[in-house]
């Protein structure tokens, strides 16, 4: 592929920092950055692949914006297969902005999300798996997930998926040749080959769709959602999950007034925990924000933690709370256990009725890893992640997948009933068009678009 | 200077982004990366300043963590005169942590912040005023003030102070040669000679120190704090000079709880300008914190916008709002002029008294201008940055510009009491001596541990 336009971005997250990034990629990458850098050296004597001391300095005024190292690294060794230069400033906002803007002003134009990413791929660096390895890398909240990422970024899922793409356009090969040329029983012969090559392909597919519950836990984690009404111990059981103070936790109920989000690890399950503003009635126009929050939290929760304060017992509020929980998955977890006596917590056992109940003193520090257990083996029992193991992760890729296996079971049953052998190339082609809709090989403009606006600016 | 340990960090700020640098320095720094970076080429065959494709692998179970582009740069020509490697990594949170481990676990510790630039300064890189235009520069939140910080950092002030210094340094040498051999009536001849000499650098000093009202001026920019009951249009005016929509504008009294601060450009003069809390009694814990912050807020305000509703005229709580202004540089805004008759206005303005008042709609965009060139005038007339100029901007070295002029002020005193000749060397070696705090030529550890320690992680 050939693009007309130079883009720049900032590739470094958009703070203040020792240095920030900015990268143009394109055609005038070269020619922009000679515009306005100045070092001992003229831009076309500068080595590939090296990096140079120099100044930005804007060419009219011949003021000097920054000290700089500049990265020149010529095509086709580069990430996007283009001309690349990257500008290391110093971190300041309002300096790269005015790196920036000189980039700009001399003939690069902003890239859009995900455009350097975009043209890796269709300049052939990546394929669409490897690419879609990459947000998820960046956006990994947990080692677990990370390790899912790099093994995609590797190439790992795409080498299999290839290779049963090859297997795949191979028998439609030798299907051909055997319907141009029908002679004796080849047709026959062929056909039995091609049958039971379908068959372990389809294993394969099928096999590698299963692997999708436990790679979407590894790389999405499960949602839990900490709920109760004000100064239950909600932000002190986030603290205890995740390991340091985070939340501010005080003794004025309302003081958690924002969604508060902490990714942990329970277990081997990477797990995003929300806590959410405690709810009660309010008038207060802002803490019914918080409040109206925390219920669009508990709606999108694969699991909710509803905490019942033991000393209080279960209070008119908690009821209501709960009403609007019925049927979720939940955990009700019965805190403060430290302030009150064991009659006393049997009472508000028999009163929660027959949901899972656990109890816990999360100011005490007792009852958290009961509650890891609990949650654990709700979600899955056993090993995540073997190593070695391809893992589909992404929903879009699992949808395929079924898609090319369901194609090929149609081609089989075409078998079974006895059609003639160029009937089932239809369903065989089909199914490779699937899965190269997972590496690339076949897309189309719209998918395209929708997986590159996920990234961010500068990737 | 020589450093037995070799040092990491993070040098992109903290967060999401297409990508994070990470930067070794020191004795190890080759050595170090040689133990987790794998690419074509062996560390020690990879030329010095090239960049290089490869992965990170944790060396015991061999899983790859990341791609990464690798930079190697050998001593001399680095920043900090060290061996340094910079590791660029895909920018994830979750990645970022485990090549740092890494690097940790290999043999690199933990920078602290400022440490590479520090080292840069004490190898002879950098001088300290230009390692203080680099904090300066990085902090920057406005063109002006990076302006004055890059001019810091190419030397421009150093370059003018080391000047001075050499010519007092000269003198002392003039002297002792007249002392050590007493001829004549040399000394009465150099007397008169480095008489005329350091009233020719007091000048010099004190019109350097004469750039130190606008320098600040450029660097800090003045802090002004809107404030008001609630609802009487804060968080608007706030838009309106910053020029988009940012503070969330309700017409909820009390909804802006936390301090919203901009950097806006008013005629020139940079300004912080900071939103706070309507200002009321309250009951609401939360909303108190607000309303206690908004009065910390004008306690540090150079100038307080005192917004007044012309709708509802003055009311009690404007008044216990403006008594706890007394005395305070201040501008009363009469807004919302498009929902009162002049007559109540001019009622509002006879209440309020001698104070500058001025009108406006903010909501109609009327009188922002007005408001803008009052506070212009409040604070300079006139350019503030000329082109060319070498401002004072940080106060340590105004206090040593100042001590280093009154210093050359006793020893002019000395001469014109007529004491000896050597009686005034002290004098000027302590003037050089607070010179060379500047720069960095003589200073003590307390200063320079302070100085860095303003730095961030990973410069």
């Amino acid at each position: 592929m050939h693009f007309e336009d130079t883009i720049a971005a900032l590739s470094t997250p958009y703070g203040t920092g020792g240095i920030g990034v900015i990268r143009i990629s394109g055609e005038f990458a070269f020619s922009v950055a000679a515009k306005i850098f100045i070092s001992s050296q003229a831009m076309e004597d500068i080595a590939s692949h090296t990096v140079s001391y120099g100044k930005i300095v804007e060419p009219e005024s011949k003021e000097m914006i920054d000290e700089v190292l500049m990265l020149k690294m010529a095509k086709p060794n580069t990430f996007t297969r283009e001309d690349v230069v990257e500008i290391h400033c110093h971190g300041g906002i309002v300096v790269i902005n005015r790196v920036m803007e000189l980039i700009f002003k001399y003939g690069a134009r902003p890239a859009e999300a995900g455009e350097f990413t975009k043209r890796a791929f269709l300049n052939g660096r990546i394929d669409l798996s490897q690419a879609e390895a990459i947000i998820d890398l960046i956006n990994s909240k947990t080692v677990e997930s990370s390790k899912a990422a790099v093994s995609h970024l590797e190439g790992r899922l795409s080498g299999k998926l290839k290779s049963l793409r090859e297997e795949l356009v191979e028998l439609l090969a030798h299907i051909e040749v055997t319907v141009d040329y029908p002679e004796h029983d080849i047709e026959e012969i062929t056909g039995e080959k091609v049958y039971d090559s379908l068959r372990q392909i389809k294993s394969e597919l099928c096999n590698l769709a299963k692997t999708f519950e436990r790679g979407k836990l590894l790389r999405d984690g499960i949602n839990v959602v900490i709920a109760g009404k004000p100064n239950v111990g909600k932000s002190s059981l986030l603290n205890q999950l995740s390991g340091h103070t985070r939340a501010i936790v005080t003794d004025i109920p309302g003081t958690t007034r924002d969604i508060i989000e902490e990714y942990v690890n329970i277990k081997g399950i990477p797990a995003k925990i929300t806590d959410t503003a405690g709810i009660r009635a309010t008038e207060d126009v802002v803490e019914k924000i918080g409040v109206d929050k925390a219920y669009r939290a508990i709606d999108e929760a694969d699991l909710i933690i509803m905490l019942v304060a033991a000393d209080t017992g279960v209070m008119s509020e908690d009821r209501e709370i709960l009403k609007g929980m019925k049927g979720r998955k939940k955990i009700i977890l019965i805190n403060k256990t430290d302030l009150a006596d064991s009659s006393r917590i049997q009472e508000i056992r028999r009163e929660l009725g027959t949901d899972i109940i656990l109890e816990a003193s999360v100011f005490m520090d007792q009852g958290i890893e009961g509650l890891e257990t609990a949650i654990s083996e709700m979600f899955y029992r056993g090993d995540i992640a073997k190593n070695e193991e391809v893992l589909l992760t992404n929903a879009r890729h699992k949808s395929l997948v079924d898609k090319a296996a369901t194609a090929i079971d149609q081609a089989l049953g075409s078998f079974e009933t006895g059609m003639p052998l160029d009937m089932v190339t239809i369903d065989i082609k089909s199914s490779a068009d699937y899965i190269g809709q997972i590496t690339g090989e076949s897309i189309d403009e719209a998918v395209m678009h929708n997986i590159f606006s996920r990234f961010c600016i500068g990737k």
